[in-house]
């Protein structure tokens, strides 16, 4: 064979996916008035009346109302089934008694696809009434509710949203491995796995590696999963969960870390207002208003909870999470806002790389993010100086040749900085309303749960 | 303590991020003629010349050029060492023999770190000129050269392309999770981890999750990390890397997955040429010309490589390396194409969720895309049917129990669907001409790679 012969094999596809589907968008319906369009779809709900039916259609970005008829349809209804696929043709016709102004009388069908069996769980109603456990085993279908679906298509844009604002503010993207030879944030909760003839662990922050990128980017940002191996089954706790990192050099004081956080924020929530109206509207989500979030130094909120709810500190070093929703109750009372940040957490409970404060080395320049009684972030200033670095490490009696190429950061100089990590899960848990944190996870990792 | 006290403790930053800065970006000196400018960065490198010394920034988004002479800087030059991170007060001065039209004489500095040592490897030249393992071993200072970090900016940017592409083709981005009870993809070449009480694993690849999730979405997508236990120490391969997937249903050919991908290429090669001019000017990089891109079946190609290069067959279900070099120098010299779509890849070859050809059950109505002598994608569509599904499971003697959860993405119907997963460091890699993915890689991980 020579080889032009061969090139009469090359072939350039005219089936582009541009022109392939002629097909109507949810959305475009009701400019197409009068006309006979196409639609492709899951049948969600079939709601037999007399003499005629409702099928609810699933689309891509809504779940429409169709009307079948034998006065239109070609077809007969028992050849539709919920959860088919399927392509429709079908009419829209102004019809005033419709919320939409028209009605999509149905002609034809193309099944694509039928289930092979009955859902063993009902998925068309308002919402899936049934244990978060079943939920969650049965995800592959229960996402196909209207409302679970409407869950993640905000979390979605609420990435969108931070990435568009992170742009904007000349931060750069970064990939940081989350196989590692040491765990960045220290403890018992870190996963361990045999890595060809060594030992390795499952990333806990991209921490050591965003701050490395700050002596290349200064500004740079990741939201990409992390790893825990909490033992605790709580329903604030997740195995793996996504975390939204930035860090930023160049700066003067820890609060500018707050101040990016808070616009970061404000900007989703004009995001989400714009782009997610239905979304929000179905999962009755009120949105928070966020101006400026007020601060109160850990210590004063500790005493401030004490006091005000008659409760007996126990432990001085951090937060209990009744401690947290009576802070955030306290806070929205007197304030108004359902953020707040704490700040100037004891040295003894942040990790080895937390700046301290010069002026009282038992509390460090450090915060976290309360909203609507949970933690959502938690961020501070990064020790930039070698000496004091080095200095931490071996007052901890941490191992310094396990860090070398972390410690090349300090050691070849790099500006002051800080960063935050944000629970995306959380976030959207808390912005829903959500008591479980699972509800926002699209496939939750805990103790008990490998699978789906 | 009273409740009035404590809301004394409240405080409302004032120190945002916003005016904290009112630092000048290298892009906008130019519009400061004549102005004494505050600026920002690490000293890349002093040059001393007679009576005078240049002494280069580096900034976030540029290598800045300053004057350093006694007659304008009131502090001395020894002042300054190569990676000090500084804060420089400067004047912006007509100069016509700059190649900026301006210089930047120096008048005051800030110190705000400075290296404790010497650096072990000279950063500051056009190129670090070191072995790839040094470059490697010493990845959080050699990023600092300006060649360097310039990959990874332009690495974010076809990220952010792909992103605002699929957004725009109303792609949904998901999070699915990387710890998981089953291997997607088969093979030895899967990590395994204890997780409590159970054995998992770290996912090959997000299929599972984003074929459940085309019955919710329709189309969705992830940018995230994978992970391949290859013990092959090449080149091409790598233990984690970053995997863009997506995954489209109600589709009519498997072709429409190929053109869309077409487009995404094509919208990324715009984008670059749009945001990365100064990067992609620095690493010399030639941009392809994407148009349509030609395809060729498998077996085709390879009889046409055997002929046209006179080499004997000797792996008839895949391409050896040297094959994917060589077809795609016959098609570059044929078509004048740099992409290649090599298609109807052997069933033997393909995982058990690719769906064969009606026509031809030996083969699978799959693709790969060859860039410049590499695969850097594998997609195609996917068996929908619960029958076939399970048929094929069986054949192959997989134990179907497993993948319960996953079948009920089958069970209960999901439209015709199919997708993609291209590497992003194989990607950038190619479209940077480097020889070893390692090269585009942040902070490679391979068999004998886990620091930093």
């Amino acid at each position: 064979m020579n080889t032009t012969k061969f090139t009469e094999l090359f072939t350039v596809s005219t089936n582009t996916g541009a022109n392939a589907s002629p097909e109507t968008e949810a959305c475009e319906l009701a400019s197409h008035m009068g006309e006979t369009v196409r639609l492709h779809g899951s049948i969600y709900k079939i709601r037999r009346m007399s003499g005629f039916a409702f099928v609810l259609l699933r689309m891509r970005d809504a779940i429409i109302q169709c009307v079948y008829s034998n006065e239109y349809a070609s077809f007969p209804l028992d050849a539709l089934t919920e959860e088919a696929c399927v392509r429709l043709v079908a009419e829209v016709a102004a019809e005033e008694r419709a919320r939409a102004g028209y009605e999509l009388r149905l002609k034809d069908v193309q099944i694509l696809s039928t289930p092979s069996e009955i859902l063993p769980i009902v998925i068309n109603q308002k919402q899936v009434n049934t244990s978060l456990e079943n939920l969650l085993d049965y995800r592959p279908i229960t996402l196909r509710n209207e409302k679970e679906r409407a869950i993640f298509r905000i979390q979605a844009a609420i990435c969108t949203a931070f990435r568009e604002f992170l742009n904007g503010e000349h931060f750069t993207e970064i990939h940081s491995p989350k196989i590692a030879a040491i765990g960045a944030e220290g403890g018992a909760n870190i996963f361990k796995l045999p890595y060809f003839d060594k030992e390795a662990y499952l990333a806990q922050s991209p921490q050591f590696y965003k701050q490395m990128m700050v002596g290349v980017f200064e500004r740079v940002y990741e939201i990409a999963p992390v790893f825990r191996a909490e033992k605790h089954d709580t329903s604030r706790h997740l195995n793996e969960y996504t975390s939204v990192d930035f860090e930023m050099g160049y700066i003067e004081s820890f609060e500018e870390i707050m101040a990016m956080e808070n616009r970061m924020l404000r900007h989703c929530i004009l995001f989400l207002e714009e782009n997610c109206t239905a979304e929000l509207s179905l999962l009755n989500c009120a949105l928070p208003e966020i101006r400026e979030i007020p601060q109160i130094p850990f210590a004063a909120a500790k005493e401030w909870i004490a006091s005000a709810c008659r409760r007996e500190i126990t432990d001085m070093l951090d937060f209990e999470p009744e401690e947290e929703r009576l802070l955030c109750e306290l806070v929205a009372k007197e304030t108004g806002s359902e953020f707040i940040f704490v700040t100037h957490y004891p040295s003894a409970k942040r990790p080895f790389y937390a700046m301290d404060n010069p002026q009282n080395s038992e509390e460090t320049l450090s915060f976290d993010l309360l909203f609507r009684g949970l933690e959502i972030t938690t961020g501070g200033q990064r020790i930039h100086s070698y000496k004091e670095q080095l200095a931490k490490l071996r007052v901890r009696g941490m191992h310094e040749e396990l860090f070398e190429s972390y410690l090349m950061l300090h050691k070849y100089a790099v500006p002051p900085h800080g960063g935050l990590g944000l629970g995306l899960e959380r976030f959207t848990a808390q912005l829903l309303g959500f008591e479980n944190v699972r509800s926002a996870t699209l496939f939750p990792r805990d103790i008990h749960r490998l699978m789906p």
